[in-house]
């Protein structure tokens, strides 16, 4: 990760010298010399990229998981704050969480490419080299995909596709009374992170900070964590917290006749997230609940199952996981907030939405 | 179609007074009301919309296509030219085209939608309505998708995954010498719609040009003939004519030890093609070979099993198919063009570029 770097820009190679099939075919090349690096058993990719469609052979036994997710310059990333091969490994990253969030094992991905006539080819080579690395250190490969001319901006729109055993995805809605709800890592770090940014903090300059910083630009999928949890059998729901943590307790609840009890004395927040408060202005509980670009898993269990699964995921990872709360029957489709004398309040609604915020 | 449709844009329900979720919900909606009216049989979608991810049974035996194609505003289509509910038709068409070609069964989509501030809400429901229909038509499901915001215009990025007996996909590199090179329907009609639109023509106007124009604006899939032909086993290579006729012949031949000679009076100008080269003081043959949006399947067969390829599509489909061509030793990489009096040159080199031609 190197946030601080520029891109070239129009100080590259213009797109346009090269044309849009000298692009594909440059892609292409680093595309293959990528799986080569990595060296990927590409044994279910039966065609890759140069024809109508890729082709994939299924795994015997398997669902496939699909899941898709459109990155737009000045919406989703900065590109002053994030190099082209960072943005390539978080466009990956975003999906492979959607993955990990299923329980599943990511495959392939085809991406969608909308490039403004200053985009250099040097700078979408980095941004493809910085997703098949990521795709790579999860088994995933990069198939096949498009390219499309934009007025301005850039626009990277990645489709991935993956498998789980037959019947054992982990979906969001079956949350039952009485299951404990856990959360991995540090929840709010990527909001705190890109506040920082925002406010005019520097990596580079305010080392203090980098760790929050990296967890906005530079986030790392659960997808051993997920595959761990869904091989217990015994994880009820799961779902990213790419909404924020609120906003993800609430695609638990919804439509569902469960509620969450959250206990604010059980949410973890650790010190790099309160100092990042105290510099913003901010509640430490409203960085880790609102707004947010974590991509941690959100889970939940039954209590009597819920040590075997923790002790699952540390053989796994040396992530954290935090017992957060528990599903409630009597407060359907509500999050709820306990505070450390036993009153309860409805948490802040939050979560990111393009349009409102736009 | 109705290309002369104005969309509602701002005033229509903005998407800010719905926000991310609400639109969302009301696609979601609408996706599952257009399954059930068009009493698709879902049995090979484990789990649709509203979870980190969708999943997919494949069926056994097959394996999976997978394509994707971004449209966008300004770029690839003009809404003052096109409806809509033909946008979301046509944006299916591109990618059942693709399934198509590699002689494949369209199975299910998802897309990443990037809308201005001006997006109305009943405009988008109605591109998702284009969109369900087109894919329902072919037994395909729009089973995901995300949207974002953009600062102005609409983009619409489809990923369509098919499937395939394994092993029986018909990719692009398998013309061999001797091969016939054939042609469905009418190429060069969309490139000479676009052409007369482009000239001020409006087919609610001039009814002459409206199988031209509607050949741009609401292109059909050859998705049975596609099945058709590859259920032959005999077609040795197939693509569809998206980058134009050249474009895509080029395609057939690059990195292969062939190449193709077209013959100048086998190619199909129809009046239509015709009169619209006069009125554009274009050569019909610049249009037909020229840059292009057809969506014609372009296929290579051995000449002694032509007779029961095209009865094979013929007992499919009223789609006209014409033989152009045949795939020749001595000029690898090249395509020639034959005139009547037998003298050969080069084939203009043509086909769409993003970016030289932006």
């Amino acid at each position: 990760m190197s946030p601080s770097a520029t891109w070239r820009g129009s100080k590259g190679t213009p797109v346009s010298t090269v044309g849009e099939f000298g692009l594909i075919a440059r892609l292409d090349d680093l595309v293959a010399e990528g799986a080569r690096r990595h060296r990927l058993a590409s044994d279910c990719v039966a065609l890759g990229i140069g024809d109508d469609a890729a082709s994939l052979r299924p795994s015997p036994g398997h669902e496939l998981l699909v899941t898709c997710d459109i990155q737009v310059e000045g919406r989703h990333f900065d590109p002053a704050w994030i190099s082209p091969h960072a943005l390539g490994e978080r466009c990956a990253t975003i999906n492979l969480s959607d993955i990990a969030a299923m329980g599943g094992i990511p495959r392939a991905a085809v991406v969608s490419l909308g490039l403004g006539p200053d985009s250099a080819v040097e700078d979408i080579e980095d941004l493809y080299r910085g997703m098949v690395d990521r795709l790579a250190e999860y088994g995933a490969l990069l198939i096949g995909g498009n390219v499309s001319g934009l007025s301005s901006g850039l626009i990277v729109d990645v489709t991935l596709i993956g498998e789980v055993e037959s019947g054992r995805a982990v979906r969001r809605d079956g949350a039952r009374p009485g299951d404990l709800v856990w959360v991995t890592g540090s929840p709010g770090s990527a909001c705190a992170g890109l506040e920082l940014l925002r406010s005019g903090v520097r990596p580079s300059q305010q080392p203090q900070w980098a760790s929050l910083i990296a967890a906005y630009l530079a986030p790392v999928p659960r997808v051993p964590e997920g595959r761990a949890l869904a091989a217990t059998g015994v994880v009820s729901a799961m779902i990213d917290t790419s909404d924020g943590l609120i906003g993800d307790l609430h695609h638990l609840v919804e439509r569902q006749q469960v509620g969450i009890l959250l206990r604010e004395e059980s949410l973890p927040i650790g010190e790099a997230l309160g100092e990042a408060a105290i510099k913003l202005g901010r509640s430490p509980l409203s960085l880790l609940l609102g707004a947010s670009d974590d991509y941690e898993l959100l889970f939940t269990v039954a209590a009597g199952s819920a040590e075997q699964t923790v002790r699952a995921l540390e053989e796994t990872s040396k992530v954290a996981v935090w017992p957060i709360g528990e599903v409630i029957a009597d407060a359907p489709g509500q999050i709820l907030l306990e505070d450390r004398r036993g009153s309860r309040r409805p948490a802040l609604a939050g979560g990111w939405d393009h349009f409102r915020s736009a």
